[in-house]
């Protein structure tokens, strides 16, 4: 049933993205759309797809240059955006598009999986088929946040609830290897976030996670302190590392924040002739504004911590917004992020074990 | 040195409300401009001052219509916006102005009192000085959330980190209590924050307490179940319970994601001749926006569970912001939280108690 690519352009490294074709609000549709558009841009990718044939086929007819680079893989059983973990992985374990292409990771097959479906079976799966590194005991989701100074990487916005000081450290070393990616510093700026009330001063790991960030100085991070909520939009640092239950709220939060003042501006552009005519006056200026506080443009959170890249986009988003997800996907493959992160790891725990630095290694 | 009132309207019962002159980043000149505002516009008000005299007594003088209705009681100690909480306590109790403010609550001196200074210490000595209700383990701070669909009210934003399943119930109590006064609905909707992630559904504290208040059905609250981080913008429900790390930073992280939008505005607006045109036509619009999202008008934060009222003020604001908490502290006495939480503390109590219910003591 698989339709072969018809031409490989073999000059540059090709990047090979497996995508769930079934996952999200929206289904192939929206995937294959996304996957079009990053065909169209990029010749060094090439797509497995993992759907329902009967669907995506006919759909990919319609994406004459997506067919050329993609290859179609039939599952029966798509992952439904309510299925429990649990019951994800019951019905769904080898058979579900969700499980293939992740799976297509684990073959190595594919360098890296994105899906739009539903985190929880998504991060279930991926932990039981890919297995986290051998120094990581959880794995942590991160998205990019768009900030007065451009772009943070804030983790974990939902992988797991609590974080001991461990957890924390290392995904302070994990988020600032994909820093280095995403936004180009060798060393990135990294603050943990915390409240800035005297009386508590936040909770003991943070504390703990702060004096061992701070003692062991690593060479590819930044650490900064704490920082609080209103740094996050501030774009204060460049790695925001916060456990899962408040990185997941703050996330929602600073979502529902965004959509609450985009509402207050359309009612207020629509409350008298004169401002509507201000706002075609300043189309321009809204349309431009609008692009900033666009969230399919920070689509796309990553798994860290696995053997393996796995991309989370956002089940309620366009083609564009796809796009984006798979576009994250795709850097993080490019610049081999599991690489980075198994190298500040390494380097990390030398750094930790007394008596033996790098520095007195190469010396 | 007191300056006596030179009359009181006795035709209302009077509020009598005590100020910390000296707290804040710009101490009483902040502190008297919002106190004159609330004394121009509630004759049922009396004021009693306390600070630096040679400070206070000279400003007071340019508020003329402030001066009848406030006396000032002489403090020669002024908590600092960094001391730690032991610190001022150990300097400032009985001493300092932020203490002698509270104390005149406890002593019935006062109905509330209102305080711009650290919230640590004023936290601190609240407790110390005033005592929590003898239902109450942990005291909550209270915040105004502007939503879409007006108001709600936001607790613990930084009283304690953490809360068990108890906590989060009497909190759920005695927001919903302040509800009813606020918005003025006599059964509050109410939430529990939370994740909305399948796999990890929420911490266990957070379940025990949704399972405690469904099980309840309590009279004066209307238990929702969970909600997440982007229904606090939405205001999916009147009364919001989280623990204060959390809560903390969601509040800071609404506050950030708003002064970030805020900034692309203005960028947006100044950006071309035509934009700026825009905006010129559009001002009328911008400035009804600019007012739903100004701070000052969700100023004051209210200390739940102590036994007497006190609200804290951000340090940062001005007079219009000051007389907001005032105004927080205003409503709170007239309307008298206090005894308001009690009963429902009372109802909960006897509703949790197996075989009586007070539907079954009355029939």
């Amino acid at each position: 049933m698989a339709m072969m690519p018809e031409q490989r352009r073999s000059s540059t490294p090709q990047i090979r993205i497996a995508l769930d074709a079934m996952g999200g609000d929206n289904g192939p549709s929206v995937v294959l759309a996304g996957a079009a558009r990053v065909a169209a841009k990029r010749p060094d990718v090439t797509f497995l797809l993992f759907g329902d044939s009967a669907l995506v086929e006919p759909l990919l007819r319609s994406h004459a240059a997506l067919a050329k680079v993609a290859t179609v893989h039939h599952s029966d059983v798509a992952i439904k955006m309510d299925d429990k973990p649990s019951q994800a992985l019951r019905t769904g374990r080898r058979v579900s598009s969700m499980w293939m292409a992740v799976e297509a990771v684990k073959r190595g097959d594919a360098d890296v999986a994105v899906s739009a479906g539903n985190t929880g079976a998504l991060m279930a799966m991926s932990k039981v088929c890919l297995r986290t590194m051998p120094q990581i005991d959880r794995p942590a989701i991160a998205a990019l946040w768009p900030t007065l100074r451009g772009r943070s990487i804030v983790l974990d916005v939902g992988a797991t609830i609590g974080a001991d000081a461990q957890h924390l450290v290392d995904m302070a070393i994990m988020g600032a290897a994909m820093a280095s990616i995403v936004l180009g510093v060798p060393t990135p700026s990294l603050g943990l976030l915390n409240v800035g009330i005297e009386e508590i001063k936040g909770l003991e790991e943070v504390k703990a996670a702060g004096r061992l960030l701070r003692d062991a100085a690593l060479p590819h991070l930044d650490y900064r302190g704490f920082v609080e909520g209103d740094d996050l939009g501030r774009g204060t640092v460049d790695v925001v590392v916060t456990e899962g239950f408040t990185g997941n709220i703050a996330l929602k939060t600073a979502e529902g924040t965004a959509k609450q003042i985009a509402q207050y501006l359309r009612d207020a552009m629509g409350a008298s002739l004169l401002s509507k005519l201000g706002y075609v006056l300043a189309r321009k200026a809204f349309d431009a504004m609008r692009e900033k506080m666009d969230p399919r443009r920070v689509n796309g959170g990553v798994f860290l911590g696995l053997d393996g890249l796995v991309i989370k986009s956002h089940g309620g988003t366009d083609g564009l917004g796809f796009a984006g997800a798979i576009e994250m996907g795709y850097e993080m493959a490019h610049h081999d992020l599991l690489s980075k992160i198994r190298e500040s790891l390494t380097l990390a725990q030398e750094i930790r074990t007394p008596g033996v630095s790098p520095a007195a290694e190469s010396s």
